[in-house]
């Protein structure tokens, strides 16, 4: 494993620094294609309530690399990696999001694509990447994108990278947190390192960290809730996801855009087709709403407009007593409903609040050496545990 | 009500300045008997664990009429309060501790007083601050003391200063997490501030804030279980409880301390004796539990020596199963049991962490104007209620 | 002046809440022409160096009137303005930078535009602002304007927004240093509010301030030579320029570019074409780069790729010692220096460093009611204003 | 050097945490005498001032020696240290307050000792510390003195622990600055380590952290201005430098204070009494203070007064144009004008701020590996040297 003469560091508002002492962690931050995560926010919908929040995908992706350089410290886990694995462990991290495109939870409800495939596809497919960790090994870009599909290659890397307390949480609730300016989504992270360690082969956490883990789960629950839920937040994503509706629909039809939409509609034809996806950072879509502004199709004219003249679109209870209601709104648009109203409860967005699994998953390595789960020991959590899944059905619809 | 010339302030470490408009304000915190705060630390056994928890019982008297002052500036308390009411609000928010003593929670646990009455007393019977408060009216001073002793003659007030939600936990839980370094205690204070409103004399919180007093109340939950509870804490004040113990025993002996115990002997011939409860300060007890490291009596030398030395006393579950070990323990001490093992359930200690009530007594107002109870509108504190309270029960002993 | 029913905040990751009373200044939030500033990042090189400072204008321009509102609540301001007044200071504030297009500062220079100037045409000229300032008074728009291009009329509200210390200068610093992540900006805001006065209808600061000014403009001096003038950042507006320069030559030249330049051609042809300027946001040009990397023009495509690829330019001083290296390069580079070679000292950069002056402008209001300039009273400033200017000519050049 | 079988760690406000490896260190921080620096608050008259700085020596000694522990860490010490000397560093960091008793400056001007010279008896001497050290090695105690006494022995330690950049003023500046609530204090501590070098055998900066070694030293100028020199914690700590001067006088003329001052008068007699040394505490030397409140001494009486109820002295600048007046008052006070005057610069005080030296003795490292001073290269610092030491005497009298 290659190492830099010397360590590099990027400064980082959440962790001071970003240390990186390997030649491929270099080489795959500065590849076009992890640069690209530049031109992709972080959040979608919440910038338009939280106006502190422009951060992008590659800042989100370099902390959650960073958090793999300082778990990969912890005594047990350095123990438990060799140098391959670690390596691979950082490749994955820093990469784990970089098949995402352009408000891609709206994009991948519409065009049935998955950026955990796609970002695989891109590791082990596009030359740029692929040949930077071949210089490692020749299975090291399977390996990569092998940890980034959970193939179960590697367990107790995927336990890190993508679990109910895992370095991409830790690093989106702390990171979206300083953004947006809340106050709830302060974690403990040295506290957590500290009862960090690994028991049969999995992560398991100190009985003496309880309470780190349990402010985790809580500021959690609350940036679910006060910032990823923001009904505003919620309606723009709507809107978003409605353009990408009437664009498909309009492809499909052979119309004439009069602009470049090439990329989208390559991705109609072929979803394998990944150089087309490349190209859907927030530049082109963004670029693509502004000139819809000017569109020849009442709807995607409208549309369009509403997301760039922040036209809240309005909501209410999905809830049996509104039925009459939301049936009234959708006759009034008729065949156009699909286009402007929208029943979503939370499930359809981004965030899973799996407050029912949470307290099961994580476990707890007691004093006396047995394993238990959070739910077990932590009286906090089994409160939330009994209480479940709030839950947060509404219908969303343009006011006419 | 004579307002200061030009607004005075304060450099403090959690609020940036307390600010101070009123004369009177100004002559109470100048005044000796609340300097005398500075020499009563606010945490003791939990700076032995916390070793940055060395602040005063002055500085947070200091916050808390800093959050008198930032709370009388909320529109509908602002139009409750008239001139008088607000700087009778002010002067109780000052003085709420003025009656504290050193290690105040063991000592009154002890010798059966309590530090609110004594703090009335202070304030309508010592010249110094009641002469201060009839500048103002002939019934200042009683009415001070009346919100102290929560009467119910000023309920607004009492409510503000002494409730679930009041300004003096909102200042401890701050400062507490500020000083011992905790990240748990941190707490919205705008947003409380702005969602805090007035219906039909008390005090309620509009809907919208939910997620803040969520927060609150789950930082206190970890700043209760994570710091005040800390077993190590608590084992401290079980020898400070011993100490006073012992000394009491001794003076109804006649015992010869050889150092000058007048004003504690003062207050067991009449617990009414206000002039020697005034030097019972931290300067003053630290003072002699220094000199009782060389005492003639065995245990009172034992124990002095254990707190200055930091001889930590063992602790084990207070439950059934291990009632033999206890029973040996107590077995060893023979008649000096009493002295050197304490069943200590966390209700001995001085936070109350009372869960089961805390959903019901914040008052929420929803958005059509109707007023419900935190627990009826929050997910988070419904399950904690269910979960009930937690318990600690500890069995506290001196390792032979 | 019309006041909202009830006040409106916005979460801000510095302030905590941006405080909105007024009608007008939600309106103008609206506004598309302002919610365009979402579209144009604050920093422009100096993000290729500091991850994590991705903000745009939009949240420096709230940070800017979250200021005029702070100020406008200072005893002597409060004092010193009328309603009507009160509401220009925020609108200029709020607006003040409403003239930004993409990389302002390189495509400034390069087209010759001011964003002064056009920013005080879009609030004159377009419909949008200038009717809901019509709402006002009939010469609200036209005062508005006349502060942004600091023409005198209002002279106590642009010192406030433009001076040696100023709401503008306030928010950028202790904005960018949050965002970069550099512990060198942090201002202390409070005290410099309480220290503000006004003196014969001047902008004075009591000498009690005196180290609160000092430390602001030690934090400038850092926040400049660390982050705005980093070398790597000025290699990037660098290039940028270099793209404008070579577009404009290329434009002159009726190049196809096989993508829509139309609207940085209707500038060159007419610069007072505002219809055109406000298409120039950050989506526009970074799409427009983004094409040009497979430009049939070598120089354009090569310049492009650089910037979009990362490839950092070199530097070296250019100082007289380095002449004949500086010369060799230049001549490698034929009749192509222009677009590959760069002569830039600091000067020609966004931020001036008045290091000259700061010391002079700033006035101190001494406790005998004299005014004094901080240059007279502080040591430490004294000190820089006698070292001087601190310069920093460098030489840019692509490796070949 | 043995190790703990697990690594111990303390909370702390500033560094998250204190990291223990060391058996040594543990059993040090454990010892009575290093206990003891808990009863001894950091900065005597500036708590007057600033409420919130109340710690004590004891969290400021942990601060110092976790500082080494992260010097210990930096690439090129770790290289010039082995073990043993290591850990004669942490020793030294964590011991080098040891010898301060209560209100140190002032006692050791009055009484003519110094805290380094006892510190490093007690270091020697005291069995209970000897005894640690000596289970190291049989030299290891004499050793430790000789860093503190700076007798040249461990350069490359002494310089850590004692120079122009050293961890105590790294740890006291950033401290004081968190427990005051001013912002200038604040040091980019990673930087500064990042940047740590050894070239020659001595500490050395590498010129890219220039900006962080200016920040450190005006946030140093601002602390020593704003907090350190204020002028009502310098009138402060005169009445206590009178009380001593009182008491001494007194104990010279065989007075009975009717309290037990024979701990200062062992030290009257014998300034080298260890013995009596130890008992010089807060708890004390306050209780002193509080008894004397009631003392037949007029003149002790009304200093202990003073200091207790907070009268605080008036103060003029000590310049030739108030000559007269200075000689007015002091023939006021006829006799008795050493205890109720004093000319004071603020060399009479604890810190002095060696402008004048600092930028000669701070070392940094150029690109091309030559050795340059920071004067040489600091734009800045130039400046504050060319303006030399600001002096502030001042006269302090009591008014009458």
């Amino acid at each position: 494993m290659q190492k830099l003469e010397k360590q590099m560091v990027l400064k980082d508002p959440i962790y001071g620094y970003i240390h990186i002492d390997d030649v491929l962690i270099k080489k795959l931050i500065d590849s076009s294609l992890f640069q690209r995560l530049r031109r992709i926010r972080q959040l979608s919908g919440v910038q338009m309530v939280f106006h502190g929040a422009e951060h992008s995908r590659f800042s989100h992706s370099l902390g959650v690399y960073e958090l793999a350089y300082r778990f990969s410290e912890v005594k047990a886990i350095k123990a438990a990696l060799d140098e391959r694995t670690k390596l691979l462990f950082f490749a994955a991290a820093l990469l784990h999001d970089i098949g995402h495109g352009a408000y891609s939870h709206a994009f991948e409800d519409v065009f049935g694509v998955h950026h955990e495939e796609i970002g695989a596809r891109m590791i082990v497919e596009r030359p740029e990447i692929r040949n930077l960790l071949l210089d490692v090994d020749e299975n090291f870009p399977k390996d990569v994108a092998s940890i980034i599909l959970k193939k179960g290659d590697f367990p107790l890397i995927e336990q890190l990278i993508s679990s109910q307390l895992d370095i991409d949480r830790l690093d989106y609730l702390e990171r979206d947190a300083f953004f947006t300016g809340t106050s709830y989504g302060h974690i403990d992270l040295d506290r957590i390192l500290r009862v960090t360690d690994i028991k049969d082969g999995k992560v398991v956490f100190h009985v003496q960290g309880i309470h780190a883990i349990e402010n985790y789960l809580v500021s959690r629950y609350h940036m679910y809730w006060q910032v990823y839920y923001h009904p505003v937040s919620r309606a723009y994503e709507t809107i978003l996801e409605k353009i990408y509706l009437r664009v498909k629909d309009l492809c499909l039809q052979s119309f004439d855009f009069k602009t470049d939409v090439s990329a989208l509609k390559g991705i109609i034809n072929n979803p394998n087709d990944l150089e087309h996806y490349l190209r859907l950072d927030d530049f082109y879509f963004n670029g693509l709403i502004s000139s819809f502004t000017t569109s020849d199709d009442d709807i995607l004219r409208t549309l369009a407009n509403d997301f760039l003249n922040r036209v809240i679109w309005k909501y209410i209870d999905d809830v049996p007593e509104n039925e009459t209601t939301i049936e009234d709104i959708k006759k009034r648009y008729g065949n156009q409903a699909k286009y402007f109203t929208s029943h979503r409860s939370v499930a359809n967005f981004a965030y899973q609040d799996d407050t029912i699994h949470f307290g099961e998953e994580i476990m707890i390595l007691l004093k006396d050496g047995k394993i238990s789960t959070l739910k077990e020991q932590s009286h906090l959590i089994q409160g939330l545990v009994i209480t479940g899944i709030k839950q947060d059905p509404k219908f969303f619809y343009r006011k006419q």
